[in-house]
């Protein structure tokens, strides 16, 4: 019944490859079916003016999709000059998301910005960003735990995202793009890796949904969220 | 045990003016408590280039804050150059809700302008906005149903929204500043006149929440935008 | 004779309210006519760069108009990037205009900022905002006196401002937006309480005029302003 | 008395040297004193939207000042990315003032850019540009008349401009910057060459003026007008 | 002597993967050592307004670089709101450079986009680009064929680039970074398959060179393109 | 042959006038054919964050037209809000050529910026820039040299440039603006005083060329930068 065959609650094929970029402290090509999103964390000294002599660490993000990531060619943001409306959207959502599994004091008066650039895009980028950044943060955490510029791990809990909607009047797990584009009732469920919820974004185009309807994309999204985590602790125990 | 005194439940006083300014074809200034927003809505016949042709009518918002609205001076953005990435945020939500409520086959090709003024600000500008804005829509459309212009209702369900919160470790209805500023999590509930949802946002910063506390928080939202709904009603049979 | 029937040297009504929010250290709405606006003074410690250490305080100006504060929806500046060159004159005038009336030594050196918002337009929306402006800036400054920590009054004498022009070849004071927009000649006295000049902006569109038709416009203006200065007087006093 | 020892009601030099650049239609240097303008005019076929099918001409201004016009180097506001609030402000000066001694029907649909580029600066410049603006004006007119399309001439009579204000307490005509740069009163007026106004723009920084000292500014304006027509005709009559 | 241990005329390694994106008609990831440069091209029946109706086709070509591509991560320029001024040369020079291999009047009345975005830089991405760009637009130049709506090849001879210096004061074939950041002279060499020139850009940055290095970098160049030549040959026969 | 009659390898005129700006350390104006370039140099006792404190001295470019310099008027960039590509490309290289001349460290931590603003365009203008821009900073250098600011002389060697290209199948030199927009090859040569090379950029535009027409253009290039160091000379040894 799903365009790709798959049941309601099964999520697309995770694969995660982590240390591609040689520069990055911390990066990984998160795929989550056909969306490929390259994710890189970097590490500064500096933190924004707002908490500086606080003591606090920070974490950012920001998001951007290459111009031909998508079916026809989207204008580059850059020689538009000015990121729109949703790319600014979303890495407010990336960063507010990631801060949630960061204890800042124990990261210290430093900051990491978590870049999220979708190579290939094909639904559900912005949840491929919050799992993938997570795991480019867990890397680039792991340096300062090594060399000891950090004691304690400011990790406290593995964030990861995936989307739910309602799709020919079913709800859906992880939606694909050709279910993205006419599910009239979609959003993004971000929670830990110990089930609680930290973001939920649920919205109808030119239609409503119940509260029926809403539990039953929670519990899907639990099982997704679940699926992911694991596949985060995966990639980055080796 | 909430800084003004009121129950957990208990929304702040709301008021609603109608027919403020003599050039919009629907207007209101809506008060919930300290915070007051200006609605003005703008009925063109041209629409945007996206839909010409297309026989269906379109609703947009905007959304803007006077300088001092806020405890301190905010930068006019007019003055920044742009427009920052929650006021966009907020116009796009605002846009999305009331359209949830029209029946753009109804209202035919022309467009309606809604646009939000905070001109006191003092937490949940956003809802106040599409609650007050859905009364400036009602209001321009009634122009166009008097008229004859339009024959059959374009807004099938009232839309308001309402905000709800964790304050202090306790789910709490209609945050105001001093709530807000200090909640770990807080969110947006828009719905319609008949319970339906159309939209939640629900956010935690520094802070996560369990599932069984977003039932709580739903519990709430529907008790708050029944009363918001009966405002809404009252201020537009007149 | 005139559109709105008044007399060619009589003003329209003239209604002030302070104290309109509970944010701004000084605030207003004038309304001339049906032109509205709200006007905040906003008290801040810290001066413009060109200024620092000199001892001397600075008062400038913003303005705006909402969107729909006239007959046809014009575009908000903050959508379109940036402040039109007839905001950035209005703005520029306003501050030069008030700071006319300001002995900065006295102020000391803080800045006050004059916002000034158009909520409706009906023409003179520049004369309406020196004249509220003015206010606002009285009841910011009576605050300053008021705690001690200014000693002397720096507002030396009152500035109001009032348009005149030539209307069916007939000089006419206080032009609304009728008149306006079919006068052929015409400008802005901005004056002090003393009768003292601060600015003329005379202009001609398609048009031109005498120097004797110039001074019947002057006779009128200091007309116009001694009421001005009079409201001014009674807003503030109590 | 005056820091150049010219008398109170004393021009500076002027010089005007015509068709100084190939391309443009009519073109001019103009020199007042150390003032000095490169003033072009450009004919163009198309007019702005607002016009079009109306039958009218229009005739516009830019105005720009080289980085090393100044005494010590400014931005270039290319490089700033908008122009100023003061270039705005006289460049739309220069077009309405221009437009004044213009017939727009005789002119037929068609538009002039005059465009003003100072070149050294010494006071003054927004009247040198009006000036040496008209001038090239003028002569663009010439070629539209000697070519046959134009039958009558739209340029019903001379424009020129010239400043006064009040320097250490008298009234002088002309005022070069270091006079321009400390004196508290003065502005611009903007006359025909049968002695009609246009424009006057006074203003007084941390000062006034009396309407007595008014009428004196405006009899030394008379006479410098006088004399810039005279060499306006003198440069176009060849 | 190099950094890289490489000789003086020899290349980095050269890796071409084509095919790796889903939604473009062509694209390949190009590596030069450590420079990666994912290289896609969109073909459009739409052309830029100065050809339309010539019955030209036209190829352009825009450059980015993923934030952390380098040592430092650099801002995005979406963020800072334009393309600064080394990514426009850049990119012009891209489009530019492969529009000189193009028989535009055989490719018709199309457009083809080719972005090349930097995943990891390492010196020389222009070289990289322009190589790498030229695949991804063979191959979607031939879909066109492949299709029929192209009948003549529109791709004359293969485009080709290597970067050439004065490396302590050594003539040198395609410098890396830590080359590139130190050497005196250096630049870029863009030519076609035959051995055509189609742009040489050198520079001196605190240094001059002589006609006769010239010549000897020219000759380092004319091996360099050869060789990339014949690995764009082997990547796009299959 | 060619256009204007002249010989394959010779100049147009070259004219040079210095000291035509009251304000600027250093100023010419450099006379090309038709071709008429305005250059200051301003010397500033800062330098840029990245040298601060080095003990270098920096000199920059910028470079402009004035809107009608060229045939039909091109839009103002300042009023376009942003330097267009070929300006940024431009300024940069003058900025480039002219530091190949420079001993930073006998200039001192101080900035020389030179503008260059193009009164009238008929090809060449980079190049003029150059040429004249050199004479400019020569000029502000002697103040240094003069006053003692400065002990050694920082030019070490006069920076010239010419433009060569193969216009109707022949190499020529100094194209001006008919030869310019027709030739399928052209490009600019810096040079030094010496012979020495700075900066070569040779492009083609539908066209290709071989290695002997390059040294054919080189040798074109070597003779026309010869005679203009010599006008350098002479303008700038009175």
């Amino acid at each position: 019944m799903r365009p790709s065959g798959r049941d309601l609650n099964e999520m697309r094929a995770v694969s995660i490859e982590t240390g591609i970029t040689k520069h990055a402290e911390g990066s990984c090509m998160i795929r989550m079916g056909d969306t490929h999103v390259l994710c890189t964390a970097t590490l500064e000294d500096r933190v924004p003016p707002f908490i500086k002599g606080s003591g606090l660490g920070w974490v950012t993000a920001e998001y951007g999709m290459l111009p031909r990531s998508t079916s026809s060619r989207m204008r580059r943001e850059a020689s538009a000059g000015k990121q729109g409306g949703r790319t600014v959207e979303i890495q407010r959502l990336i960063g507010r998301s990631l801060r949630a599994g960061v204890d800042r004091v124990a990261l210290g008066e430093r900051q990491i910005t978590v870049d999220c650039d979708v190579i290939q895009a094909d639904g559900g980028t912005r949840c491929a960003s919050i799992t993938g950044g997570w795991i480019a943060l867990r890397l680039a955490v792991n340096q300062l735990l090594k060399s000891g510029e950090v004691l304690t791990d400011p990790l406290i809990d593995p964030v990861a995202a995936v989307s739910c909607g309602i799709y020919a009047g079913q709800p859906v797990l992880d939606l694909d793009y050709p279910e993205d584009s006419t599910a009239g009732v979609d959003g993004n469920f971000i929670m830990t890796g110990s089930g609680q919820l930290i973001e939920i974004q649920m919205s109808a185009e030119g239609s409503t949904f119940s509260r029926d309807q809403m539990d039953q994309l929670m519990g899907l999204a639990e099982k997704g969220v679940g699926e992911l985590v694991a596949a985060q602790k995966a990639a980055t125990s080796a």
